[in-house]
């Protein structure tokens, strides 16, 4: 047997040691865990090296080489990170509801940890100290898997998670990473239903279109965000050109910021060459229907895939439409249903996007930068959930959790 | 473009517009379904007739047939479910959470319907009945994928809700069904991610197998039930022997019957025999280990296959432990993870149980057969969900909505 199937099988028994400890223990563990990550820095940086240079040779751009990079204060704030994570309440065993049945019966339903997590993950090393550090809050064993791009410091990471969890309570087979990043090690776990009770894949379109294709294992699909702003007839204009500039170049790279910008033709009509302006003041590139094209000489011919497209980059598609009908069906046909937002003073057009747009988060005047786990006061996040079942939108701790029901009874039969 | 794809994309249409009633008309919609099947009884019994005939030359089984098998009592009895469905709280648009930030931003986290729901499913025309009105009532739309052996029954019952949908407010496209039972329209619904959010098979291991196997669209899986007895060494040996017998023999089939007995070794000397006999002369075949074989001379050795069979039939396997963890071992190795009881009168040994077995439900000195929606008090039941995401354990209409966070600013943007 090869090494997914140990790992994983080592992650699954420790699963079940894990349901025998406190809060208090898991916490402790949390803690030794950030302090030897403060004691290995120097070990992790020289590992880390080791990738930036491999990934200099294997001609990584700038921008991948900078997601690998770890330096003193990437991995003081991981540390801190875990530090932070103590404070967060325990989501297990949380009584959900309790029933009381006329024949003595007595029904429990608490949250549970899920069991194994799976993690496959690219570039980013500072994911396994996040995904690590969630997974044993809440209880749960987890089976990482990162690329290639980040393998030496992926495996310094995990020696000081391994190291730290020795000093601990808690089993260190409940932190597992797969060493071997060979293609073949990805489609092992997304086959690992006898150990894996979930997979989540953290990183491009690419990445969570394979697994959500080919897991049998059940998926957590996260990320993928081709956000829209409408900007309707009656919207306030500064307020417009301000949330359309801070969603398309406060953070272009992330999952939550603009791609498309749909706009009410009267409203285009009177303020329109405003907020082209604004955008291309700020370099963002434009890419416009016939009408946006027409009216400004800059921007560029957008195709049917442009609206599709997350560019994640200084970049943005717009179009000018009818009214607020228009918006939501342009928005559900190309939309990955994350964030979404309706600028605009008439409450009945918000009240008709809100809840006719099919997306995790819904906005009324104001940016879709806002879906973020920490900004909704969760503490932590785990990812952001485009899926309708079992988590949508931001994930905090309670989306690692599972539930049980605990039913007790004096020998009651059915009839 | 076929069959389902056309009636994928009506039901997605009408999903939307589903999101515009009310509570009320959606309850008006489910009375007039509930008249309408007892209107069209005559015709619905008509076309089963040529079902159960099909059947009968294809040398269907007389369980099967029985299955398939509508009546005069059946039809009254899916009419009354849906009258008693109304009664029902309406799990949609509840508030969830409820979230004031220091800049301003109100976010407010509410319940939704999911979308469109796939079911596929096997004989029992039941279920088309059952399935669409629990959809209606969340206000999600659902595409229906019967078997080619109840074809005319479920086209009978479609026609009746169709009718009577027209006579209401809803949109008669939020029910659809396949009527091309060929295989290559499950293969196309396994992966209709355009159209499905979620895809609920209901039926036999197999068809949840291939299910779970081939679909990119997200799947609950239910039913599989190979539940467990542990009978511990402090056991009270009436309680024993009755809640083996109303796990075995209540009603065999069902997925909360027992399919394996443990046996702590101690108890086993005392009150062994006892058990198998009133098990016996329940005509209940019994396959055990090698001390059950050799102390009771009328059972069959079981082999390595009988500790992961579901029966649904008067046979049980049955094995002789030394205890607890033993009974946790075994259970986490061969169990479905549906329903698990441990009859004892030690409270450690209980909790130990309760705790390590890795199931929906787990219980003391309880029937397993009390899995179940209604037993529960949930008023329904879509199934009984074995996997650890979205729902566990019995599904009510809860399990048929999804979250969306409202998020109402005046201007905010992210710093």
């Amino acid at each position: 047997m090869g090494e997914v199937f140990q790992k994983g099988k080592l992650a699954k028994k420790a699963s079940f040691q894990l349901l025998n400890y406190t809060t208090e223990e898991k916490n402790e563990a949390l803690l030794l865990i950030s302090n030897q990550l403060l004691e290995d820095t120097d070990l992790i940086i020289k590992e880390n090296k080791i990738d930036l240079e491999n990934g200099r040779e294997n001609g990584l751009s700038p921008s991948v080489l900078d997601r690998i990079m770890l330096d003193e204060k990437r991995i003081k704030d991981m540390a801190l990170a875990l530090q932070e994570l103590v404070n967060l309440n325990d989501p297990v065993g949380v009584v959900v509801e309790e029933i009381e049945k006329e024949n003595g019966l007595k029904i429990v339903k608490k949250t549970v940890p899920i069991g194994v997590m799976g993690m496959i993950y690219e570039a980013r090393p500072n994911v396994t100290i996040d995904a690590a550090s969630l997974a044993l809050k809440t209880g749960n064993s987890i089976v990482l898997r990162g690329s290639s791009s980040a393998k030496q410091s992926n495996i310094a990471l995990v020696n000081s998670i391994h190291a730290a969890l020795e000093k601990s309570a808690l089993p260190k087979d409940a932190v597992q990473l797969i060493e071997d990043t060979n293609r073949e090690t990805a489609k092992e776990l997304f086959h690992l239903k006898e150990f894996l009770d979930v997979l989540i894949p953290r990183g491009g379109k690419g990445l969570i279109d394979t697994v959500v294709k080919e897991a049998t294992v059940p998926v957590i699909e996260t990320g993928a965000g081709n956000c829209h702003l409408f900007i309707d007839e009656t919207a306030d204009k500064e307020m417009a050109i301000n949330i359309s500039l801070n969603g398309k170049t406060q953070r272009p790279s992330v999952c939550n910021a603009l791609e498309t910008i749909l706009i009410e033709k009267n409203w285009f009509e009177q303020h329109g060459i405003a907020l082209l302006e604004a955008l291309h003041k700020k370099d963002v590139e434009i890419y416009g229907d016939y009408t946006v094209c027409h009216m400004f000489s800059l921007a560029k011919e957008a195709t049917e895939e442009d609206w599709f497209t997350e560019y994640s980059a200084l970049k943005i598609s717009i179009k000018i439409i009818d009214g607020v009908q228009d918006a939501i069906t342009h928005i559900n046909t190309y939309g990955t249903k994350h964030s979404e937002a309706i600028i605009t003073e008439n409450k009945e057009n918000a009240a008709l996007f809100l809840s006719g747009v099919d997306a995790a988060a819904v906005y009324h005047n104001a940016s879709t930068r806002f879906t973020d786990g920490f900004e909704f006061g969760y503490g932590a996040e785990i990812g952001i959930s485009t899926q309708k079942l079992h988590a949508r939108g931001p994930m905090g701790l309670n989306a690692l959790t599972s539930v049980k029901f605990f039913i007790y009874g004096e020998g009651q039969i059915r009839n």
